[in-house]
């Protein structure tokens, strides 16, 4: 027979405990980490049970920081802008923004570590780095000709790629993370880019999945930490528009009439 | 004419720009922010225009780590845990927790914001703070029962009021915001609970609104720095469920059948 | 002390009753509608608790096949079919795109039932028709300079209009209908277009808005039978998209790069 | 180059044409649709192309009809209900049910026309069909332990199957549709009870597939129509929720505590 008691197991979670007069975040009375605590910390807390080293926190606060934005041929923040234009809440067209963020606007980062972290299974496995490296990028290969993290079809070289390596790095050598996946990372790059003129460069989803995985994220709250990242863009776009008064803002000036082309 | 200059206009924004090879963010290059700027200062910086004052992002992030989460009997909160077994991505299930916090889950902040405006507008008008609060209050009260930022139908007194409040009190004697929101709220609650023998004390909603409301934060941005903030627990809480393998999770266990009655 | 049936409670229902085996509609057992019930007739039942007079449903039918598509320039199909590109499921692109139909891109119908409404109660109390419709139209202009379901910004004269109003006046012949909120809305024109050279007439909002209005749906139903519709054509275009192969498509060729203008 | 034709051309579509004066839906002018053709039969020239043969339309009208609800225990329910109580508009509401319609929740029709599309292939390259059901149910129980469209964990038969099951016969016997998929959903149904006590029967989604593959939908489009159905019972329960007046309404009475369970 079903008691109360399983209607509250029901909704059981290991994340945040509820009295009256109490919440405890993972275990830690709210009221500890207001103002003791970083958000960036904070979100570490919650998705992975404990508190980072402050090291730790901020290489991840890096990757946060680099891909909150990246303009409104961003599918995501065009969808927010016309949203806020059609009267709904700031919540609605910020979540409008989020849900875009699928496997291939919001996927990379979270496919990128599971490519890392099959390289580095693989090398831990034994294999020597170059091999794990090439066997890998043939298995992904074969299931698309994008290889996540690698590439972009607007910037040659990505700006927020280098100073994140470099942060990486840094880590490396300060012992806060190992730097397997990062060298694994290196290694697809000229892998990649073997007998081609024209270079694939890591791109920044590569970057972050490199310092997502080498934090020790699964891979899925990569594409989660992305769009904790992006919701700031999006929330400052639909913000501006709201501010801008247009109204059913369609994606083109509405002097320009669609082609038609019977299907 | 409609010309291909009047279509870039069509999404010309002022918080990004693009051209390959760079990213700037409000005028300063992505590559500058990256391990110099944090994610509360990023935060400002996208939403305003320009950098803060590091003791104001500190306000502020207290702020938004103290809106995490509530657990699961929040509706944005079990709507994400509930959506993520269903077979989509942690973005969607994101979203639709994001989406749910409207008017009454995730304005109250927004809504406080207004109500403290309101009332220091007046003060500055020359009225006296006690007389613009009862105007204040009875205005608001005509509308609705429900103040935003007072009351709370589960913590008598909300853990998370009290340690904020203190750090804006700290944060008004270093001179950082100017306390006048601070002393409305303060003293909207002293007008609430005259002759009450259980006392309606400010709550989360309102001790974070004073904050948003110090640091100069128009009202609707209020809700989305909440939305900011709550993703973070929506995320863990989507993030836990999608590990522990329930399909369809209803939102109470499959042997509870609903009333039926004829409406 | 909460019981299991507090529980089971808590979820009680007018709509759809449960056991196993057992699926009832608005106390209808599902199987009595599936192959003798339309569509049409379904939503008529679920929203409103009872079947309609076939020429109802018929009324209904019109206004929700006239409403399902107006091409990408809406928000609401481009975003949809900006979000299918992004590695989202089909249900997932159609959420957001009915996500969109907020206060101005659905919310005119509704907003027009209430403006109708208020007119035909005028009138009920004994107004003449042409003082009501003066009195209701110059309280909705104070509060805005849009007047809900009049004017296009595209067609001078939008073709689904006129059949609409065919069916309506038909409907009114044959006693289906009580025509009252009709003549409201015709009256409401010719007001408008009192001494103006270009006119604003009634557009397609203005009128199912009569449709939905004369078979006595209340006004926030006017917007959820608009989602029903127009979630046809956001189907239609999201599942056309999909089949193009476009990955993460803006809202303009990436040839084309945002203006950026410092706000 | 990029022109003002690009632009045009990059939103192009198949679907709807655009003049002032003028709206075309798959080339027809709306106004020869309106009052003369069926929502359903709209559905189908929305997504398909052209308009269907009524005895096809009327068999996809049995189809949407028997799935618009299940209560409040489908989560995209549940879902909506939750959400209206948060002060959001009625389309949100919708947005947020659907979006929960993903690969477990919604995709079973989907992934079931596969399946009975694969068997069928295999048929008509010569295979006896009990070899090929024995092939294919082989083949997807490799991936999982669910075949999709067959059992229910709350209904041991359920009441919507054989009433669409006599109507596909009908179809079969009048040379509507040929029968072939709706043969091989029932052979699927035999070999997966070959020797079970407790039988595994064809469930909605199994039946409504069966339909949908019949008529000639491409399998994602299932999962499109089972949302256009559903969205019924999603208006209809949220329209509900929205006059009873709860606030923030969680998924169980607010007395009812979580269980907490450090993870």
């Amino acid at each position: 027979m079903t008691t109360v008691s399983d209607v509250a197991d029901w909704w059981a979670n290991g994340i945040c405990r509820m009295e009256p007069g109490v919440v405890e975040l993972r275990g830690i009375p709210v009221q500890e980490l207001i103002g003791s605590t970083g958000l960036v910390a904070t979100i570490w807390l919650m998705t992975r049970g404990e508190l980072p080293d402050p090291r730790e926190a901020a290489l991840l606060e890096a990757a946060l920081v680099a891909s909150v934005d990246h303009g409104p041929q961003a599918p995501s923040i065009a969808i927010a802008r016309m949203s806020i234009t059609c009267g709904v809440g700031l919540n609605n067209a910020m979540a409008s923004g989020v849900n875009a963020l699928g496997d291939v606007h919001g996927g990379a980062g979270e496919q990128c570590v599971e490519l890392l972290a099959e390289i580095v299974a693989l090398e831990a496995s034994g294999e020597a780095l170059d091999a794990a490296v090439a066997t890998v990028v043939a298995r992904w290969r074969e299931r698309s000709r994008y290889l996540p993290g690698y590439g972009h079809r607007f910037h040659p070289v990505d700006p927020r790629r280098d100073p994140l390596l470099a942060l990486v790095d840094r880590a490396v050598a300060d012992g806060v993370v190992a730097g397997r996946h990062a060298a694994a990372a290196r290694a697809v790059e000229v892998e990649l880019n073997r007998g081609r003129s024209k270079p694939v460069p890591m791109n920044i989803d590569g970057a972050t999945a490199v310092i997502y995985a080498e934090l020790g994220f699964p891979a899925p709250l990569a594409r989660g930490l992305f769009v904790l990242s992006r919701s700031v863009g999006i929330l400052a776009h639909a913000w501006e528009e709201s501010t801008q008064g247009r109204r059913n803002k369609g994606p083109v000036p509405p002097s320009i009439l669609p082609t038609y082309r019977p299907g």
